[in-house]
């Protein structure tokens, strides 16, 4: 059966996150009834390279896909959106890849954008896809406090309690913050992350950036591992998934 | 009574356009309402600098309102959010001005952006955000023909029938395409515009970006003061009044 990668962009707000559940829509859920819709009604399993929460957008999500039928690239891009019209899911790219590539265990980089809109005023047009942080942020301090968390940590302090990964140990190769007019970024980058591992970070960054928190007590909650010693969790709705890498 | 200027921020998409109308919800409808729930249930007029059609978004709409109270400014813009918070419209900036002050009269300039998404794949997180022109356009055949519209010409050609105008005459003072990866955006800004005009001029520069026009066939439609020979109005969700001046 030929196997094909898709590169994803979502609205996360629409969906209970990535992953089927019993409770609403999933993102899983739309592309698989799409690809079921093309395949003959055959069930077909979309598998991601990162299983992304409620709320949690993404401009560059990477899943591969096995049909029975052997379609042109483009064919199968415009057909799956065709299905897919009803939901703010769009597959920006379909890519005819070899039976060894698996979207998940295949991926060596994944890249984070978290946006904060950081003005006295609510967000309209941006309403659910910024962290809205009014009162005034000091973004630089938030990036030279960041270079504390680069490298490879037991990150235990900013890892869910139901994350499963088998080990705290992740090696953090960019935690950048950058300020554009109202707006701060904050980009991150690893192999793979644990759950909740950018929020919980940009949750503590805050911190700084409040002047609350000063870089060595970032470094301080990094070395407790313990969950309760770090800030609170940045909600989902800021965050997004902007890039898969594969060797 | 105190005069304030307000500067605003609104998804267009949520509304049936800035004026009030018997059909839905309108961007001064819910302006109105706020200001009235915090000046003691007084009927509150609010005049914008330019009433932006159902779907046309505004990053920097202007207007102005009179008030009972005299309210300090940033009390003014968080009061006027907490009372409109259940829609997509923001204050992001208020001002007491001179009793002289007029948010449609006083204004000297307007400056709008078009969006248009240019890729194969649908928008998923711009939907309702940008035009989805699929298949290919030269933006920058779109910016040197662009440049035969600058100045002060007779724009009957890209004028709504309903424009309501004393005369077709205007001056364009800005017209410049850019693309942006996958996006074209054009700006335009002018003393005041016609009803449509942007988005009559989009329409046209999209037949150029595609190439079944030249740039002599837009100086040809332009000369023609006919509306019929422009080209199709671009549809409202791409459409962003981002700036009002003043003296």
């Amino acid at each position: 059966m030929p196997r094909y990668r898709l590169l994803i962009e979502y609205d996360g707000g629409a969906f209970v996150g990535w992953q089927r559940q019993a409770n609403g829509r999933s993102v899983q859920q739309v592309l698989e009834a799409a690809a079921a819709a093309l395949d003959g009604g055959r069930p077909v399993t979309v598998f991601a390279a990162g299983r992304t929460d409620a709320g949690v957008h993404a401009l560059g999500q990477a899943a591969h896909l096995d049909l029975d039928r052997d379609l042109p690239d483009d064919r199968l891009r415009d057909a799956l959106n065709h299905h897919a019209r009803a939901h703010p899911v769009t597959v920006r790219a379909a890519a005819r890849v070899g039976e060894e590539f698996h979207a998940r265990f295949s991926a060596v980089g994944r890249a984070y954008l978290y946006r904060i809109l950081d003005r006295p005023a609510p967000p309209a047009l941006d309403a659910g896809r910024v962290w809205w942080v009014p009162g005034g942020l000091d973004a630089e301090a938030m990036d030279v406090a960041a270079r504390v968390l680069i490298g490879r940590h037991d990150f235990t302090t900013f890892r869910a309690a139901q994350c499963q990964a088998k080990s705290p140990v992740k090696t953090l190769d960019l935690l950048r913050v950058t300020r554009h007019g109202e707006e701060i970024r904050v980009i991150a980058e690893a192999r793979s992350f644990l759950h909740h591992q950018v929020r919980n970070i940009v949750g503590s960054l805050r911190l700084v950036g409040r002047g609350k928190w000063t870089a060595a007590d970032l470094a301080a909650a990094l070395a407790a591992r313990d969950r309760a010693a770090g800030g609170p969790t940045a909600p989902p709705q800021g965050l997004y998934l902007t890039r898969v890498d594969y060797p």
